[in-house]
């Protein structure tokens, strides 16, 4: 589709694309508001329509009235396996693969320490310098627990780093600053060139770009539901373990839901067979609920059709920025091949964080990540062709007029 | 009050208590059906009525029209210290000693890590053989992380068994099963006075009687946001840390948000300064929300109110419990003294799963624990006097009409 661009990218060859896309039909299932260009929706995705009358639902009739029976007759006590098995599907993985808990934080911490522990001869982590900082603060505390070792390494040096040390290589798949893709399979073939196994964080591609788990031999994952998946504010995140590791490997934090028989309350820990030995506390099925919402819509959209759009969006994106906005001091570091990027194009602008807060006061909605990074993130299900449009020329307007410059948007507070 | 109580109870003076009780107003807080007798709130705290208001506003404003800014905005990202802080004021702690996380399970291994590794010299975790299975299953996970050891007394033996190898005592302060409650004061002067820190698990009690951690010196605490705090289905746990104790104490699962400064997104781990530093990944805010609502609605009744009124209706079904139901084969095993009992009664049947499950499809919502304990919650907010004797009643009916023999009720299936 990338091929068949026009040359000449105005507001009219924008309004074409979005007339011709076949995914448009699904922004209405969001709430928006077209005085808002939404481009934060890699940091926390929009509502859906139809979260509200879940979440009334849940409130109302399953919690307010059915009550406590609601665990077993409305199917909470197996909504994280249930949600887990939607996000499979966008993953490329198998059913009983993925379970729905706590936070990233938490599963990346019980997949590490779980690994470490299976593979006592193997005492180190590699990791990239610049991975998400809790990745790197997880993964760190979760070594120095173990009495191992945590090697964070440049980009371009993981490949070498990886050795008979090696227990395991943590990644994210799509770096939150600047978009670029790693090459999830030859990784994970480097990976297990060297006998170690492999864990990436989907957070900022989940929902995102392709995801084929099983194809790229991935054994074991973790990601985020409250990006593109859209499934509400501190939603709940996933953990992936591939089925032919479940045996082997042991969730530290054995609270009594990853127990095989939690409603027999015997005194010895005794672990559920398959991704259910995952889980510790009482899943949060409330939010739960809410992330069901945003994975269903993913799973009627497509993984692939989605991932598509992404592609078309960050590639007129950045001609966009090229054109408009590298004569105003932008530059683009977000890689050309769309095969190598998320759905996420980030401009560096040395006065990047003014910017950002005047773009977002005249109602595009971006953010920046230091020293100098604007990111901007295309969800493929809401986002418009014309919103691209739209952005560039607002964000031109800022630098052209000065906005910057005002007072207001040089104060040092720090922005989520 | 108890003191107060008439010779004789029947259905009138329980009408009459109820017209006496400064609380009745509450129930009216709660989505109630007067058909429904609901003794599970100590299972699954009911709806409060304004939390369905306050779910429709947190996702159609906040999330759906603020956006990502209302994590500033909106005090979202606060939202874990703000509502701890109410937390404390129901259980005798200071304002930036409580923090709401996670499940009472992670937050239990969080805690019981953190003092093993503060406290390399004292290598024993002491528990209750009796003590909740997520308790005994996580400290066995902890103890076994680090080369420590449990050890799990019985009750009569907990204060013989500490000593100067214990690190750590670790009870639950209302047992799940019979409704007994430990001395907190005491059993914790005895931990301290081995050189030991204790952690009370709150999950039974917090919401239902008193509790004041300052006057008893605890520690650390733990307890659960969806039983007696009403915050709705899986809702986020809290953990309490004394403020002594707070540089001392590391949070082994290290992610972004406890960090001094997240945004800054540094590559290093440095902590936050006080309780903050419990954080891990993105709070749960919709469901942090739902348990705001919870919460409140026990600082406006106010803990000491909640308390008395527990031992009332603890006393009045005990009494009721004895004349009624003693000669149908029900032993009553809470204990007599309204100080060393829970907001729970729990009756021994032998039959008592079949009894349990006939009488909840009479309208008596109530559960079962293996092997033979009828358990009936009693929650302070919502339940009336009446309620007790028609529980009573009801119970009598399905034993005197043999209900519980039917084939439907002795299924070999567990309940939640």
């Amino acid at each position: 589709m990338i091929e068949q661009l026009p040359d000449r990218l105005d507001r009219n060859a924008c309004a074409e694309l979005d007339a011709a896309d076949s995914l448009a039909r699904f922004r209405d299932r969001f709430l928006v508001d077209d005085a808002v260009v939404y481009l934060d929706g890699n940091s926390m995705g929009r509502l859906p329509r139809a979260t509200v009358e879940r979440l009334e639902r849940m409130a109302e009739h399953e919690w307010g009235r059915i009550l406590v029976r609601a665990w077993t007759e409305y199917g909470w006590m197996e909504s994280p396996m249930r949600v887990g098995d939607s996000v499979a599907e966008l993953i490329g993985a198998e059913q009983g693969e993925v379970l729905i808990a706590e936070s990233t934080s938490v599963n990346l911490f019980k997949l590490i320490v779980s690994v470490l522990r299976a593979r006592p001869g193997r005492r180190v982590v590699i990791t990239e310098r610049t991975n998400f900082p809790t990745d790197l603060y997880i993964t760190s505390g979760a070594t120095e627990l173990l009495g191992c070792e945590l090697r964070a390494v440049e980009r371009a040096g993981i490949a070498e780093a990886l050795d008979t040390d090696t227990a395991l290589l943590t990644l994210t798949h799509v770096d939150y600053r600047t978009g670029e893709r790693h090459d999830m399979g030859a990784l994970t073939e480097a990976a297990h060139r060297a006998g170690a196994l492999v864990l990436w964080d989907l957070s900022h591609s989940v929902g995102a770009v392709e995801i084929d788990l099983h194809r790229d031999g991935v054994d074991l994952a973790v990601g985020c539901g409250y990006k593109y998946l859209n499934g509400g504010p501190g939603a709940p995140a996933f953990l992936y373990v591939a089925a032919g590791l479940q045996r082997e490997l042991a969730n530290p934090i054995q609270g009594w839901l990853g127990h095989a028989t939690p409603f027999t309350f015997e005194p010895e820990y005794r672990r559920a067979e398959g991704i259910r030995r995952w889980m510790s506390g009482s899943p949060s099925v409330l939010a739960i609920a809410a992330l069901e919402v945003g994975v269903g819509i993913h799973l009627e959209a497509g993984a692939r059709p989605v991932a598509d759009k992404a592609a078309l969006l960050t590639e007129v994106f950045m001609r966009l920025a090229r054109a408009r906005l590298s004569p105003l001091g932008f530059e683009v570091v977000t890689p050309d091949d769309p095969g190598r990027r998320g759905a996420q194009v980030s401009l560096r602008h040395d006065d990047g964080l003014a910017i950002v807060r005047a773009v977002t006061d005249r109602g595009v909605i971006a953010d920046f990540r230091p020293p100098d990074l604007c990111r901007f993130g295309l969800a493929p299900l809401y986002t418009r062709f014309v919103d691209l449009w739209d952005a560039v020329e607002r964000l031109a307007e800022v630098v052209e007029t000065g906005m910057n410059r005002l007072p207001q948007y040089r104060e040092e507070v720090a922005i989520p």
